[in-house]
């Protein structure tokens, strides 16, 4: 496989320069110590980690898998080894509260280190301590005193990890079907049974004991969403003292075998009458989940941006090595008995629609991260604002994002040719890892209805117009600027587009609910690549703005805004067919009676 | 997994009634006594095979795969009495020569059977007769009467098969640089030395013996594609008395281990002065292997139509039955505790998907078919004229329907949604199994620059004319059909459309060549779309003609109206995003330099 490294250069363009991360931290009041010295230098001792020790396991973790044995999940060779040694250099602690031992650097700053640095270095791996991430939040935030003294610093310093155990084998995106079940004990536990299946990180070998996150139905409980609770059930019970106690009662029963992420093990856990803990109050589980359902988001809207970068990389630089025909506008290479192929104009459409997702998706998730940053900081009306945009974007980055993410693999595939089909070469692995992220955290159908459905029209539009209002303002503010006309023209076309096609559908779906799920995911493909569109255009300005400033970097800039053109030429036409299939209305999906569908 | 049945009801539709194949074939002096009933059973029959004993293989295979032992490659359980089976029951003998021992059976109905029914249920499997039906023809068209008389009857009967081996590690579009050298030996026979890669069914326990058809170079033949030469290489020696003798020094050195079809053996063969015989002129090797490829790229298309087949069985299953969530507009399985997926409008979308892009590349692919018949049968003018439409269609079937196939099985995976993801339930193998096929046989990239640059603009537009003339036809024909003016008028303006895109794309490449390459994707998956559109339009077009007539199969033929409308309203807008980025223009992809990809 090719070698894979850590893009540097792209990370600190959005972070820094893009987005002008320090000034951005030093605004938030938590944050005001954060130097960009201080998060170069993590940066790249997180690259280091993840270039030298977890890029070098992908291949390995997908091969052998995870095993199960009575005894508990085994990893795949050097994953233990090398959680060992992120725990020890402090990575799991990174952005939790320096109260609790943690070194209290910004979430939206761990995300680019803990998501995407160790994430496209080796999604599966990640895993690990990404669910971990998930149970501490949860647990800091509707956890009692007694119960995050107890559990939460050694989640934090890594010697304990987490899960979220939320799908049953009849129910996954409903959750409200849910009946595992939990009795309360004399003592003010409660006793826990019943069984969950795709649970990442369920069972394994890197940690001394595993804390469960556990929705679950008290005796009665009202029916449906608005009867679940939520459990912190461990895998080992922990002491007074703080030590590890008695096993409890939850078992892995197997694990599945996948499609890929194969080093991540996904468990069936079986609960049977295994001691828990309330967290937060009874029957309030499901609220206090999509807390932490929106983070994880996010999260897996990461794992596209990975998909692309790291099928990107690979097969630029087999492109580049691939002697193969002669370009149709005579030799490249003419000492050799062929040109390399990233001569083809369809080799170079592949490898550039890699790069504008990729470097598109970063920028949009970095944005994300500051709107995170703020939402976070009780700072008023600013965190409101944050948040509802937030609100908006989430499902968008995490359907839209892994959608491209997985397109963008199969063109590493594509452009490897007969070898990309091949599992030493390293680029189905990328396709078969990155297939997940449509589906889990909620499918591409489930953040379209949440956007379209929820978001944009259960607002009146509102939602969508606090993020218009934004693209407006940008588009009048550089109305001037000739060299950016290629962009800001389309972009505000699109963006008066997209409030119209919002009134259409929305007074279609008053007349029939069924309009609003026929029209979801084109809606929501749709507003990935206007809000790409904007970022590609704000990235294009800059890199306007740095080649008139005089740079040395001037290839790099220039890169940018051919980035941007081809993203602008090529691949911003989709909308045109998201578009009148959108309109296009549901009768053609619903008129047909189940029993025809096949005879 | 879900049980798989051979879609009967709609192959008879598109063979019978769509194509009057009975008709069809009665015009053909070679196959006036095949009828209606004949086909029937033998339709029947595959069927019976297909599902009892081929489907249920398919996982096993997957599960297995190939072993690699110094003593040969040993094929999944079951592999090997299933193709016994099938010998006996006389299948690989259904379209040879009946003077050779076959049943004389049209090729394009070999298709339905052999590629379609039998790849459907099993396509790693089907590989093994598939690709010995390749050398036999290859054989039957380019060997000396000595060599047909000693090798073809065993393949015809199925117990020896054959191979094609093209690929070497450095040349796999590019055959012109092939190395495999064949030297001459006194006897008149040839000692080949080289290693081949990539070689399908290239070594196996299922046969007594392997037929490889092998392109190499003979001494001081000229450099590149004009210097290349076909040889028949066996794996044993064959005695004068047609008894197998000594092993020949061919040997298969390792398999490779892939993202999918694993039940088909991908070889490396090393010929180490293995014993071969020359099949045609010196250095003509090339253009005779043309022929052969040309058949083969419509096996790879029928994979596309498989794949997009099986994984909409499979997910309409699942879709009826699992329940999740309730209707936007109400419940619709009120005693349950939740509605079936099935009533959701997304999942109805990409069923609906799946069903068009399966029943559209039948209709295409029975039709190239005809075509094909007609151009083997030396009917003159007739003939010619089918050869023409077979070499514009065939790069846009192959290309297309494997792309689409592709998507198709992609949302059988999303569906199933988590479930999707495991192996267990089925269908994450049809994605991986189905991704080989935008890549072998030439890739989507290849098939688009032969379609647009040889056929279309080579032809200087003549090869496009010829179908366009058609569709023209078509439309006229049916101009005063009422209910058919929501096919015949968009179709009637992509047939208008498809003509200026090829006049602005022809003229932007007489400047620059890279404008061919530039717009080719694009090019090649409008017309693919335009293709099944008109495919889509015929089956309405039908269909409302039976409804006029009367039938006791209403809903079977307004299920084809509803289809074709949906393929209309949703997929068609696609062409115009591929309008769009075709009309984009070179300078987007050529501009940037190869070393500014990446900083």
């Amino acid at each position: 496989m090719a070698d894979y490294q850590t893009p540097l250069r792209d990370i600190n363009f959005v972070l820094f320069e893009l987005l002008d991360a320090e000034a951005h931290y030093k605004a938030i009041p938590a944050y005001q110590d954060i130097s960009r010295d201080l998060m170069t230098a993590v940066i790249e001792e997180a690259a280091k980690f993840a270039d030298n020790v977890l890029a070098p396991l992908y291949q390995v973790g997908d091969r052998e898998g995870c095993t199960w044995t009575p005894e508990g999940v085994k990893t795949p060779t050097g994953f233990k080894e090398a959680y060992q040694q992120y725990v020890e250099n402090g990575w799991p602690a990174m952005s939790a509260p320096v109260e609790m031992g943690g070194q209290g650097l910004p979430h939206s700053f761990g995300g680019v280190v803990n998501n995407e640095i160790v994430g496209t270095a080796n999604w599966p791996w990640g895993m690990y301590p990404g669910l971990s991430h998930g149970a501490k939040v949860t647990l800091e935030t509707h956890g009692t005193e007694e119960l995050i003294s107890q559990y939460l610093p050694k989640m934090i310093e890594g010697s304990w990890t987490g899960t979220m155990c939320l799908t049953e084998a009849h129910c996954g995106t409903d959750l409200g079907l849910l009946r595992t079940k939990a009795d309360p004990n004399p003592d003010g536990s409660y006793r826990l049974s019943g069984t969950k299946i795709f649970i990442s990180a369920g069972d394994h070998d890197m940690a001394e004991n595993i804390i469960h996150i556990v929705l679950a139905r008290l005796p009665d409980a009202p029916a449906g969403t608005k009867g679940i609770s939520l459990f912190l059930v461990p895998k080992f019970k922990v002491n007074e003292d703080g030590s590890i106690g008695d096993r409890n009662n939850v078992n892995c029963g197997s694990i599945e075998h996948k499609m890929g992420i194969n080093g991540s093990a996904t468990c069936v856990l079986n609960f049977e009458e295994a001691q828990g803990f309330l967290l937060g109050e009874p029957n309030k589980g499901l609220p206090a989940m999509f807390t932490f359902m929106n983070t994880a988001r996010i999260g897996t809207a990461i794992q596209g941006l990975c998909t692309a970068e790291r099928a990107f990389q690979g097969a630029l630089e087999y492109a580049r090595e691939r002697l193969q025909m002669r370009s149709l506008s005579g030799p490249k290479n003419p000492d050799a008995e062929a040109d390399p192929i990233i001569v083809h104009p369809n080799v170079r459409r592949m490898l550039l629609t890699q790069k504008a997702f990729a470097e598109g998706g970063r920028a949009f998730i970095y944005w994300l991260g500051t709107l995170l940053d703020i939402a976070h900081a009780d700072m008023g009306e600013q965190s409101e604002a944050c948040e509802d945009l937030l609100s908006l974007l989430t499902p968008i980055a995490k359907a839209f994002l892994t959608e491209t993410g997985l397109e963008a693999a199969n063109y590493g595939v594509q452009i490897f040719g007969g070898h990309g089909y091949i599992k030493e070469w390293g680029m189905e692995q990328i396709v078969r890892d990155g297939r997940i992220a449509t589906i889990y955290e909620g499918t591409t159908g489930i953040q379209s209805i949440d956007l379209l459905g929820r978001k944009v029209l259960g607002s009146g539009g509102e939602l969508l117009k606090n993020y218009t209002k934004i693209v407006h303002l940008f588009c009048k503010e550089h109305a001037g600027n000739e060299a950016m006309q290629e962009f800001i023209e389309p972009l505000q076309a699109m963006n008066k587009e997209i409030g119209e096609l919002t009134m259409q559908i929305g007074a279609a779906a008053m007349e029939n609910p069924e309009e609003a799920g026929a029209a979801s995911v084109d809606y929501l493909m749709y507003s990935g690549y206007f809000v790409l569109a904007h970022m590609w255009a704000k990235m294009a300005l800059l890199a306007h703005s740095k080649l008139e400033e005089g740079t040395s970097e001037e290839s790099f800039y220039a890169a940018k805004i051919k980035t941007a053109r081809f993203y602008y030429q090529r691949l911003l036409p989709r909308t045109a067919m998201h578009k009148q299939a959108m309109l296009s209305g549901a009768e053609n999906l619903m008129s047909m009676a189940e029993e025809n569908f096949k005879f």
